[in-house]
């Protein structure tokens, strides 16, 4: 099969890859029907992580191909989406919500899902059938809920977005934008995204952002203090990882607020004083998206919600280089792949 | 008046203080009944914060000797415990439970309650009056539930300690000693507190310790993976703010788990990579003693729990010189000062 491969920092290659096959009588193998270039997978593409000759991708949809011998929820044929940590959805850590911390997680990104084939292990706990084949206009919409969506609504919940409250947003790439869109879905009275990307904007706006903030760090902090009367956002979504933008989350937030952090953190150091008196709840880390999957696929299904308009760009697999390279450059939010 | 100052670091004196008097019209002058040494006295003792000829002393009890023309709730003569900060009580911040963080909130260790006379700022909202005058064996429980019990228990709290749930506690001075007796009352299955000192590990078990580990650091971590079926603690109170007890709380904690830290930060920089994905909720900070006051109070005059068990050193005002060096050295858990 044809599938991607970063072969160093901002080299990334579509080559001929071995056709995955059942390992575990636990897993699946799905035919992908759509995969999609991730935020995260920038950090390798510009060298902020180690990277050689990689399969590449964590997100995707597809048509479940074959089954292993354990595997009973899942039958050959359904169209699944699923996350991108495997999980077995019956041990204590996912019983209480944290399928990405799974005594038995395995990440989907060393498997590669910018493929036309994939494993998945797990799959009964990995894995949601949608109720019949979906119509072609909702596929974006249900890979976006196999990682952007779920981190950006889990940013929202480890917040504690609710009605009365004021959210603020940090970083407007994807899951900053569905942080926005779940926010709203979670009734909250008031929600600010820090953006200075004229399309981010408008896509916040229609997904139901009711304030842009244009500045950052301390003068951006300023602006969020001055619309909610010198206290602080009650919930901040931090959806970046870098150090600038923790402290502009955290410094947001008022005195016993929640910060929901879920860009993944690259060379942060949280100054422990600062975060001691500032009173504020933090809770982040890798979404735990099959938590939430059956509910978001609901909303989907139904047309509730479009969390799929963060495509901006569709490309076959082939041209996957063009995708990566694309949102390097911010000249697109997120690249939808077709194999 | 007699108050205590310290001199320099190490070097705490009884001096001839200005009596307090009532500055602004919402201040109350109280008459000191008991005052205490609190671990966070050590900070500046043991040289690690610094201090020049700084009035001692933000936990107390007295009676109200005098209050300004705009107090309504708080009487003359009413015996009263307070927060260690100066809350407003009405306040947005405060409606929300965080009078440490009030918009108007006042340090009463500016003001040195290791004293005669104290004046507190903000009476109706600082101080909480007791039913009566207290029989004298209640004294030292109403003065611990002025910041080593609310703090105790506000950490509880944070981590989310309750029914069905493991909950250990990094830090056998008076605060993560209180904290066991909180994680008791609220109805955690198992307690496990981290101690290697005879005295204190009788006194938690006293308190509602189910487990003691004397192990440290990462052998400490696992051990309570080990009693926990290889997934750590729901909940684990932080209480000495030292990095290797920072991390010692996040890595004792399942993934999903709670941190509830009170230990005051000092030098702490927590590794953003690791705390992502660690999964943990983490909140803590000055705790809001005057949140949980009424209730403390209640519960203490009940005679329900006796967290004046904390005290184990009783001196006159005019020998905390020797109740500072006794704590310093851990001779002492915590010393009682009488005025």
């Amino acid at each position: 099969m044809r599938g991607v491969v970063m072969h160093a920092p901002g080299d990334v290659r579509v080559r001929d890859r071995d056709d995955p096959r059942i390992v575990e009588p636990t897993d699946a193998v799905i035919r992908v029907t759509a995969a999609c270039v991730c935020g995260s997978d920038l950090w390798p593409y510009r060298g902020v992580e180690e990277v050689a000759d990689a399969p590449m991708g964590h997100e995707y949809v597809g048509v479940v191909e074959r089954i292993g011998d354990q595997v009973r929820e899942i039958e050959v044929g359904d169209f699944v989406v699923g996350s991108f940590f495997a999980s077995d959805n019956t041990c204590e850590i996912c019983r209480a919500g944290y399928q990405s911390r799974c005594v038995h997680a395995e990440p989907i990104g060393a498997l590669g899902t910018q493929a036309q084939y994939a494993r998945i292990p797990l799959a009964d706990g990995t894995l949601v059938a949608t109720p019949g084949m979906p119509a072609p206009e909702l596929i974006p919409s249900l890979l976006a809920a196999s990682d952007v969506l779920g981190t950006g609504w889990f940013g929202a919940v480890a917040a504690e977005a609710g009605p009365g409250k004021t959210v603020a947003v940090v970083g407007d790439g994807a899951v900053g934008l569905l942080a926005v869109l779940a926010a709203r879905r979670l009734g909250a009275e008031r929600i600010v995204i820090f953006s200075r990307h004229a399309d981010r904007q408008r896509l916040a706006i229609e997904f139901g952002a009711t304030d842009i903030v244009a500045e950052r760090g301390a003068e951006g902090v300023a602006q969020i203090k001055e619309l909610t009367g010198g206290l602080g956002a009650h919930s901040v979504v931090e959806a970046v990882g870098t150090q600038e933008s923790m402290m502009q989350a955290i410094r947001s937030t008022r005195p016993g607020g929640h910060v929901g952090y879920v860009g993944v953190a690259h060379g942060v150091r949280l100054p422990g004083e600062e975060l001691f008196f500032s009173g504020v709840h933090l809770h982040g880390g890798p979404a735990p998206v099959r938590r939430f999957l059956p509910e978001l696929i609901d909303l989907i299904w139904n047309r509730t919600i479009d969390p799929g308009k963060v495509f901006d760009l569709t490309l076959p697999l082939e041209d996957a280089a063009e995708g990566y390279k694309a949102m390097d450059e911010r000249r697109a939010i997120k690249a939808l792949l077709r194999p």
